[in-house]
């Protein structure tokens, strides 16, 4: 199956280009491109690296109705400077770099945390009524998995075939066909990637994934479940075994190298023994408050033009393969976002 | 499921400590630790960091009967210390980074190669007598399917049932049940990962996978399958899109950290730019050659103890978890590996 052969009828017989997934992206019409908010942008400068030169980190915060409590923590974090004069206090290899306070754990040198922080529930690591909360059930998110199935998830079911009775404009595809080892259904809704299940009682469960990059909240043993002043971003193969454990607040969207070159720590867990080795936090704002930020923009997950890149990253026939896989890791297809041109 | 109560029953009926991966491997008996012959060892010492010290990345190859003719050229390589004063040219963030002849491209400055190297033909991706490659059959191929089969890959067949009539030890499990995105079956034998699936004829193929620390041949475009003398490693997600495209000839089993912090470079495809940004490599030799080289050893795929340790992975039930994934990537699985106590 080759969408863009079905998205473009040729006029004439000759045998079409096939594309690569880069080059589907950079051919995709300026519609199919949707503007990123400001709002919703974390950005995060690092101290200059050795050769003076300036390290920013940009983050794209998760959107409703997913981990809002966590989110909003982090609003009111950025907007208090919390995180100014912090540090990235760990970074273990093929898993995660860490930062925030790093006296965070002794209670005694702690940094205080501003007015308004919520405590927010296990329950919110997915948005569903999963059996292990049914005590907990709140029609809100029932109803805000109903909304995620109207708008559309584009998925493929291993074993059930309702789950494609959304109303998406994506093609049903077969790169999903294969199955996903941690979900029953995986597709994406509005720029993000979403996996999904039922629980015991046939209801939708849906969560947002863990890939290269993810934005998380770091915590403590449950039941706490973190507030947002620690986060760790993913640096090596999706820890997906973390996915309704362990709150996703976003995804880094640009200077990822900034983060995922850092030295690795030495002490357990990748964390820095001495406080040198630690990398220095100048600021962290939200993108409102940083007058030279670039806009960015993301290819419409519900658009042609990333069906047929979707299709591509699972079936490559560009130039330089000879087998196409017939079936993609959703952490493989990860949803294109670049300055607006 | 949980393997560990299947294998130590308990003498009363206290509840038993849920372990965690890695206290699972900390606590396998000696006898489930495989020494690894120096011989199937590469070691590659990199020049000093910009801090004076030695960065060293030992890689383990490919055993028989996968890609032997490409681990065949690099033990020629090596033997002729062939790498020595070439160096990293290449570092593609959530990719891959890149090593030998920065001048290979230009057949007017390119390094000579030493004699006696083979040229590779692209039936060797894989170890089968897939569909494309029918008309190139070689029985040697198809016995050495066998012996993989005979020896007992542990897998779980999505579809069908008749992988599991390998004489596998390991228990069937059920941490890949919920399938793989890139292939039928996928398992562990003789402390590798492979992947596999059947061809139209209903035969088996089998072939090794890209995770992360994954060490591949860079090639040209189709036919061309290159002769190992430019090598790469995985340095970020899983690019298994690249199975069965290009040939895997081994792993990095320690020093990953000084390939995956390598800064990330600018040009196209994460190429440097410049000569200065290159990383100098001293040296590259089999493990023979190196006096002052550890033994290494794996946790044997065929143990008890191994088969614990995957469930784990699968089922995180250790106390930081609340909702085990209930399955795996096979990525996410590394074979353990350590120095030998």
């Amino acid at each position: 199956m080759l969408a863009a052969a079905a998205a473009s009828p040729a006029p004439t017989a000759a045998p079409e280009k096939v594309l690569a997934p880069a080059e589907i992206v950079a051919s995709a019409p300026a519609a199919d491109w949707l503007a990123i908010a400001p709002s919703d942008l974390l950005v995060m400068d690092l101290a200059p690296d050795a050769a003076g030169r300036a390290r920013r980190v940009v983050i794209q915060l998760m959107p409703a109705p997913f981990s809002q409590g966590w989110v909003g923590n982090i609003r009111k974090l950025a907007a208090a400077h919390w995180w100014d004069g912090t540090s990235i206090n760990r970074a273990q290899d093929n898993y995660v770099v860490q930062w925030g306070d790093a006296d965070g754990e002794d209670k005694a040198k702690a940094k205080a945390l501003p007015e308004g922080l919520v405590v927010v529930d296990e329950l919110y690591y997915e948005n569903n009524p999963s059996e292990r909360f049914t005590r907990k059930l709140i029609n809100s998110s029932l109803q805000a998995v109903e909304t995620i199935l109207d708008r559309g998830i584009a998925c493929i079911e291993n074993a059930q075939d309702d789950c494609k009775k959304g109303s998406s404009p994506n093609p049903p595809g077969d790169f999903f066909r294969k199955g996903d080892p941690y979900a029953v259904v995986v597709g994406f809704a509005e720029g993000w990637p979403y996996a999904g299940g039922y629980d015991r009682r046939g209801r939708n469960e849906f969560w947002p994934i863990h890939c290269y990059g993810t934005v998380g909240v770091g915590r403590d043993y449950p039941p706490d479940t973190g507030t947002g002043a620690e986060l760790y971003a993913v640096i090596g193969h999706a820890p997906r075994q973390l996915d309704r454990n362990i709150a996703v607040v976003g995804r880094v969207i640009e200077g990822m190298e900034h983060l995922s070159t850092l030295p690795r720590g030495t002490g357990d867990l990748g964390f820095y023994k001495t406080a040198p080795e630690r990398t220095p936090i100048r600021s962290v704002r939200i993108g409102t408050e940083v007058p030279d930020l670039p806009a960015f923009e993301y290819l419409s997950t519900e658009s042609a033009s990333f069906a047929r890149y979707a299709d591509a990253r699972a079936n490559r026939r560009d130039a330089f393969y000879i087998q196409p896989a017939g079936g993609v890791d959703i952490c493989n297809v990860p949803v294109p976002i670049r300055r607006r041109k």
